[in-house]
């Protein structure tokens, strides 16, 4: 079989790799639909994950069960499945504690076991599958699962960090996938007014998704405007899904949120070292203002929620797939696509 | 001026009383939209509440500010605003601790006070308004403003203790007007199945609120039919709302809810002494399953961000408002709507 | 090997068993000291759980290792551990939630599998040690841990349920052994006063675990004593840990606590079906009260914790131990003792 | 009558000032004892809140009522009560979401009303007292109660911000009087290990309060010394309680903490702009590690169960005074001891 394959910083192609075999919780899934993110974009520039040279990459596909192994209870060849994401270690005791995703054991970027790959392959082997692969019900489609993942389970992470209230009002900082995810989420905690903040062409989506106003940053400052929109009242929570600076955008965050209000950023600055904010924003010491960097959560409990949501008419991320391209040739071209940020990407996919 | 005024038991009459007067901190309101509660039935047909025989009854209103006190400082004559519902006393140390609104003191069904009376009246005296009276902005009908107090801050505050999750399956017994925004509440928080569970003919507008399903109990065992629409899975969390036995709708809740669910009760079983609750729901006593009665949240800051949910086109209460009456001395007949549950009543409203 | 088996309702007795095997998750523990919980009393009288007859019954128990399956991470032959007290499956989805613990899928009491059996026997098979079994810090006795899965577990369970803030006011009625530790874990988050309700010789125990006042419920009504200790003010959290009628005990717990507090129930009325309650506690429907049964948390995590409590100095459950027997020949004096409440009993433990 | 004036930067002094008269929800308090702060020191020595100049100053006291406004219900001439230390505004609708200390209506300090004045003075006018002013039990020491609105507060404010669960370890960075009452506050909400890193005298003290292992950070690096303490796990909380540069202790704690760990912040880096900080402790973005400054809850509920812990034996912060000098003309001393670090100092209290 195939697999792309992350050779060093600027290089990753199509190889002869060997065919994976499933430990006795594992399956072996063929992908039906991948998507790219801007960390595999980032990944292949830099090789920034050095586990993950040598291996095929790609985290974000659903496909179809091949196999399974002896022990796994829940799934059979044909089932329609989100293959994991990431590489939570459900059998860590940390997990007792919600804590087990921060134990990325079976992450194939990060893991030394070559056999812990990326879904960018003709077949995945999935690990742990009665707690890590989620069954797809009827009536979704391939594309709305493929969204869930990823960009939806972060930003409805980002969106549980808020602690969004009743007819709070929020601030989206970056209207990309997840900026835009984060919005739906948002909307869907009960949210009143959610202020999008983009200069990019996906405020009308935004819109769709729950945005009751649009801030182009490049037009204003952005505090100004947000209080403009607000009636100067700060927002109450602030998730920041938008790249550049991040000594810039963390400020701007800490600046537009309330006195005891959230901010959680979901954006990887991994070309920055360090951050220099203002102390006066948590009154040099004294002043709550609740800042944190998310980490997705993941597993097919979590995963067959979302999926609820979408299965019942509350979401649907289908116009996240900006690009859909046909054949593992055109994986290349998406790429592309995404580290261009040709024609206002938001999501390219590839159907094999 | 008049106010319908609470003789004994079974009999409530327009009557001459003395107009209010302010205290500093008071302001004086005009009514110019009032809704009839259940409560309001059960009084009138009980006087139960000892405290009230004698006075102006009422609690649901919207009006124009006649007068302020000398120390108010947000409100000024022609402000339109909703009238405080209740009677938190925010002036108590409770409310430090958000206990607040189990100190009724401004209550006019518990006060002794005769001045602080209900809002069937031409003017009524609101207590303490820059923390109770409520602004309505521009945009907002004074039918979506006046559901605000009682309808939809009960209902919300029982999908508070309900601790609806994303993707949540909900259930929702009873959908009269408070059962309804419980169906509305569930899908702003990021339910996903929400259950509605009634034989009246409200399952439409349950449906448009945001209900995916809709039981009757009628026409079969609830447990049964709600495992049913779930594929045998018990709810994450109930709402009761809906009168009856309060033995056969708690026990009902505890059975179809989820180990470790909750079950939030906004029912009012006034004619009842005592519940009687199966142990095996609780495992005998040593599974979770958790249990309350709901009291209201109060206050300018609750009410404001429920009316951005309005503001912002998250929630139209207005449909809950089925019969519209003209005239102050239509109150007898909106009453009496409400009382013999006329029409597929849901909300009966008086414009004075 | 010996197992002491339930044969039918009021007979046990030790028999020979096949010694265990481990799966490749799993060790086999030879149990260094065991101790009778009232549950087992309970098993015993009825057989009231069909899947444990013809089992070793047991589930109270400290051990050291005798070997472990082939792919065990963390255990070898020869460390001293908590053997597993229940039979949370973490191989299920819903303990990504936290509820893994009410899927009982290896809990000998439960399990139709006849190798998942208690730990009233020379060797014991724990399922999923990784996860389930706990190793024991040096400079912690055996009867410190073997007090940690279930008298500490369950008690400590229960105070997270009652939601204790700085300075809060508790009742815990019932001073038996999870009782006492409710005290303990009452104190240790923050409560001010505790007081112990009780007609029982525990009292000077229960004041060294923290308890500020000793009611007496033979000596007068309840509820009347805790509001003269508290200066009339309702109490802020209940534990119900307190035998006899469902119906008064959790009775006087909503009569003795304040309007939005929490009771939660350790006790099991397996000798009874129902529960009556008044509606007055709940306002016919219109107050917060927060009820639950408490199911215990289970897992290496959480009881690693409790672990470090006590050996950092903060608990020492040792006083619990009110009767030590040497040898399984004396396992009958101890259930019998427990049977029998002899001689102010708390916890027999016997020593193999 | 006299208070102790700021006059400009680095000059204050006992001056002739107006008695102060009490507004109808006020009382006029003569000071029995008062504590010297940092935050006193530091506006002495900068002017930096402008609208102190020209006011007595002064923030934590204890004294007796002199006389009360008309409409004050709980207090009465001769009580020995709290003085309010900061200025919660319980009139503003903010405070019915727990945000009312964000708007600091009354505080000394901001307030422009020249009445509204610090407790460094002969009278104070305390503002509505019957939400800001706290009854002192019997059987509770002034010197105890004046630790309370300050020191015990702040440190337990940051305690909650924390999210301690049982059996957590903790560290505490800076062992003064607010760090002290972090370890008792952290060992009174279920912290197993609790490490004080420090230079100072105070370790002797900081482990009668809870502290298990003292960490010097002038005798190595500090994460490697937090880590040798446990064994190479990062802790699950940590206070920042320590001055210096905010980007290296800011910087520590994040690195001491576990991922989703929580790190609050009590100190008050008044001289310094911004705070840089590195991105991997956040995963460059994608790592959960929740940091706030603390903002100290207030009000007469919250002191009031603080007060309740040293009445029932569970805290005792007479150990914080560690220079109690007699007379108000020992002011300057007190002041002088607290600026220039004299002996060891925690906390300086004159007795008028």
């Amino acid at each position: 079989m195939r697999g792309y394959v992350l050779k060093d910083a600027g290089h990753a192609e199509w190889t002869e790799v060997p065919a994976p075999t499933p430990g006795p919780y594992d399956a072996i899934v063929r992908p039906t639909a991948v998507a790219v993110c801007t960390t595999d974009v980032h990944l292949i520039a830099t090789a920034g994950f050095p586990a993950a040279v040598g291996k095929a990459i790609g985290h974000e596909a659903v496909g179809i069960v091949e196999s399974v192994g002896a022990l796994v209870k829940d799934f059979a060849p044909g089932d329609r499945v989100i293959i994991p994401a990431g590489g939570t270690d459900w059998r860590h005791p940390n997990a007792q504690r919600g804590e087990g995703k921060y134990v990325q054991t079976n992450n194939a970027y990060f893991s030394e076991d070559p056999t812990v790959a990326g879904v960018f392959a003709d077949l995945v082997r999935a690990i742990d599958v009665d707690m890590t692969m989620t069954p797809i019900p009827d009536g979704i489609t391939d594309l709305q699962a493929l969204m869930v993942p990823d960009m939806v389970a972060t930003a409805f992470t980002a969106v549980q960090r808020m602690e969004i209230d009743f007819g709070d009002t929020v601030a989206v900082l970056g209207l990309g996938p997840v900026g835009l995810m984060g919005v739906a989420g948002a909307a869907l905690r009960g949210a009143s007014q959610v202020i999008g903040v983009d200069s990019r062409q996906t405020a009308a989506l935004a819109r769709q998704y729950g945005a009751t106003h649009i801030v182009n940053h490049e037009e204003g400052d952005t505090r100004e405007q947000v209080l403009a929109a607000t009636g100067g009242r700060p927002v109450d929570s602030v998730m920041i899904a938008s790249g550049g600076s991040a000594s810039d955008v963390f400020t701007t965050a800490l600046r537009v949120v309330k006195k005891g209000g959230h901010v959680a950023n979901v954006s990887v600055f991994l070309d920055q070292e360090s951050v220099t904010l203002p102390l006066d924003v948590w009154g040099h010491g004294s002043i709550e203002r609740f800042f944190t960097g998310v980490f997705v959560q993941e597993g097919r409990e979590f995963y067959t929620r979302l999926l609820r949501l979408i299965q019942f008419g509350r979401l649907d991320p289908t116009p996240l797939v900006s690009h859909k391209l046909k054949g593992w040739d055109q994986l290349d071209t998406a790429i592309g696509i995404m580290r261009d940020r040709v024609d206002n990407v938001i999501k390219p996919v590839v159907i094999p």
